[in-house]
């Protein structure tokens, strides 16, 4: 007789009904063919007895294996695996060691190699280099945590629970418009926007919509390296122009546009992606002439919009956008936090409305609760409230930061001090490499990261972008230290 | 002189600073020719006492513009509109009528038509028919937020604030390996998971990996339109096979299989969406064996898992799966709600790692506020209890439902009790079509939708998939009486 009595186990203190853990395990003996088809399983009342169990449990256990056809019951003569069950072939042997899954996919898929793993796991002492984020310490969690549970706890909100638009919740929306007419100088309604989940998703709505393979998109030859990769993985064909001190070099676009046609121009206009610098005034508007002239599409990403030390924000190329050219995508991850995923694509009726289906079927909708809590949040003035003062807080941090870059690595690197953003874009004296540079901060516990995305054309320009916004005081100074002693250490082995 | 007088608006009660608003008019006059490059702005006393305000502010909004590169300073000479400002061309002068943004768009994208718009604007007093919903008003919002604010105050919180691993939170993670090993008989640990935002983004996810334009892609002639939608985005050549009371025909996949290469199976094997059969056991271990012989990937789409009525769930294919075939996907957005995205998709750890990397480049990464909430609501076994109490809730509705279906409808549907899921597939007697009852129960406040999707393959069954757990009695009651005077009307026109 099969050995029931040391093969079935029985957890009394699991959740799962005795008799459905059975049948569970009858399955898998089964399906691994160590019960095979034909093979008369033993009577209700003997399996009873063997695991000292009531019999109505075995019965149970039986009718369920029944009812999912895995047996077959044949009058006055029991019960047997069913003859038309085949087995599953055991081809890989090795996987069944640890019963757990394979490690390796049992069929073909396409990698794309440009992606890279973003899996954080951070260690407590350590200092991370990052390209401009927040300090989340300094986020309202708790008040925004407190008008989630006012909102969800109010008795019509079972109507924001269900399947809902694509666009996005319609009270968001119109709190946005209103907003960004304001503080940006957008003439748009909420027809206009489709709230994304930060600006990422916008960037990946647009680029599926406009990008067919080898439709050319143009970006600067130093850019953001997601963007970038969003681009390639559409199979854009990439052209990169200038960036100086203003900015896109646009006279190049116009060069490009007379030869060839373009679909979109990225531009992180306000503070270029990586290099800090902004668009200037007069060549904002030679883009918008140019876009207009030869239809293409530029995706105007304002990503830090909110934080300007010296004078006021630059209001977007949205703003003065009156064909409809612009696809403006922003969000309020690195204002609020980054968990917080409520960002906006805004863009006329015709294209919103395309790139809201095409939402449908990448994560069907939003957050309809947390997109109710920002209306709030932003209605309130809570947000403006937030971003007063964290704007002072990031403004003494740059110039801490800054003051001591030049107090201490003067040697080492030069910089321009940046008008607004989160980060500085610093460069490394030539003599030295960042390659170095990495190898050694890692004995000093600092994590320099990717430095290789900063330099997408090979232009050797030997720079990286280093945020100052998340540091603290105490932290800022700590992280000049490791630097400078890093450097000093290849210094003194390089003479 | 410039009308500055009567052209410049100044808000007092505007939350933005009064030199701003005078700039950004400013800017506006200059990056539409109304102003054109070389004017000279009138002095800053002579606009202070014009619009009688300090004449600091005015100095304050020049310097502004010349730092934004609007206007150039000539020492004793003035303020000038910078002569290197190109005119931002009015092409469309109907755009600036309502001073809002053009309704089309100034540059080509690519439309797909499949995709449908979906924007609920949804009246009361009307009974929208849905496809196999939940009831949003047994959803426990209040328990969930309140423990989503107890996290978001903890102190620690600001660590899970920030850019985070784009697989999900590790302890969501953990918890569902644990869950799902427990109730689903897999064999996974959290490597295997990737938290996504609901079922539809690991469809959306493994459909970027898997298929390249023309790679074959097999589903039921009968199948759910979202996946089919989505397949097809990706240029997948769509191969439909036979679906009958047993499921898919897997004897079809073996034979497709000798001939050409195919690179997944879609099948949502507990209950067929639409039709709600359940694929037998030698079918599954059939089409398992297939995978492994002619290594292609098997999408399981075990999208109501929770709900069984007769007998308990089947385990999934994934549950036998020792070779790595599977791609398995579920989300509680049908058991707790569609607003809280939290889905996953559950592979070979290369799988998931590769879907992780692209979900980084599609929305950047999940909530992970929500996913700890839910780490704990599963881990509490709240959800348990919250499963076993709407079932009861479910059954009883499915019950009613197909009573009344039985007794007042007799003449015009056919169908079979579902033992498990939220739908009944409905036959309409061939005498009529859905076409008609749309027209006509759109008079009595009942909608239909769109039935079309439900026969992707135009087998003319005439049949529509049709939810009854959202409803309550009374709603089963009036949903009933709604389709039975339809119905009643066209017979009547019939005869």
């Amino acid at each position: 007789m099969f050995p029931y009595k040391t093969t079935l186990k029985i957890d009394k203190n699991s959740k799962e009904p005795i008799y459905l853990q059975l049948a569970n395990q009858f399955i898998i003996l089964m399906s691994e063919g160590k019960l095979t088809p034909g093979t008369k399983l033993t009577s209700s009342r003997a399996l009873a007895d063997l695991l000292k169990i009531h019999r109505k449990t075995v019965v149970a256990c039986y009718e369920e294996l029944l009812l999912q056809g895995w047996v077959e019951s044949i009058p006055k003569k029991g019960t047997f695996v069913n003859t038309n069950l085949p087995i599953i072939q055991q081809l890989d042997f090795t996987s069944k060691i640890n019963n757990t899954l394979k490690q390796k996919a049992g069929f073909i898929f396409y990698k794309n190699d440009r992606f890279p793993i973003k899996d954080t796991n951070r260690k407590e002492g350590v200092i991370y280099l990052n390209d401009g984020t927040s300090d989340t310490r300094l986020t309202p969690t708790n008040e925004i945590a407190r008008i989630y549970r006012r909102i969800a706890s109010k008795k019509t909100i079972y109507k924001y629970l269900d399947y809902t638009s694509t666009y996005g919740n319609t009270q968001l929306r119109e709190t946005l418009a209103e907003y960004l007419n304001t503080s940006r100088g957008l003439k748009i309604t909420k027809e206009n926007i489709l709230i994304t989940r930060g600006s990422q998703m916008g960037m990946w709505l647009s680029s599926q919509l406009l990008i067919q393979p080898d439709d050319i998109i143009v970006v600067g030859e130093t850019n953001y390296s997601s963007a970038d990769i969003t681009f390639i993985h559409q199979n854009a064909q990439i052209k990169r122009i200038t960036v100086d001190n203003n900015g896109l070099v646009v006279n190049e676009i116009e060069e490009l546009c007379k030869k060839q046609r373009i679909k979109a121009v990225y531009t992180t206009s306000h503070h270029h992606h990586p290099s800090t610098v902004t668009l200037s005034a007069e060549r904002r508007i030679h883009l918008l002439n140019l876009a207009q002239k030869y239809n293409f599409a530029i995706i105007e990403d304002d990503y830090d919009y909110d934080f300007n030390y010296n004078h006021a924000p630059i209001l977007p190329l949205a703003s003065h956008d009156s064909n409809g050219n612009v696809i403006y995508i922003g969000s309020i991850c690195k204002t609020v936090a980054p968990v917080f995923r409520i960002g906006y694509l805004i863009a006329t009726e015709d294209f919103v409305t395309e790139a809201s289906k095409l939402r449908g079927f990448v994560d069907r909708q939003g957050d309809a609760l947390l997109e109710l809590t920002f209306s709030e949040f932003i209605k309130s003035g809570d947000l403006d409230r937030h971003i007063r003062k964290i704007i002072k807080v990031y403004q003494q941090r740059r110039d801490l930061f800054c003051k001591l870059l030049n107090e201490e690595l003067k040697d080492y690197f030069e910089f321009e001090i940046p008008k607004g953003g989160m980060a500085v874009w610093l460069q490394l004296n030539k003599k030295y490499s960042w390659k170095d540079v990495t190898i050694e901060a890692k004995k000093h516990l600092l994590e320099i990261g990717d430095w290789k995305r900063y330099d997408l054309a090979n232009l050797n320009h030997n720079a990286i972008r280093v945020g100052f916004a998340s540091y603290n005081e105490t932290e800022i100074i700590a992280l000049i230290q490791k630097l400078k002693t890093t450097l000093n250490t290849i210094k003194k082995a390089h003479d």
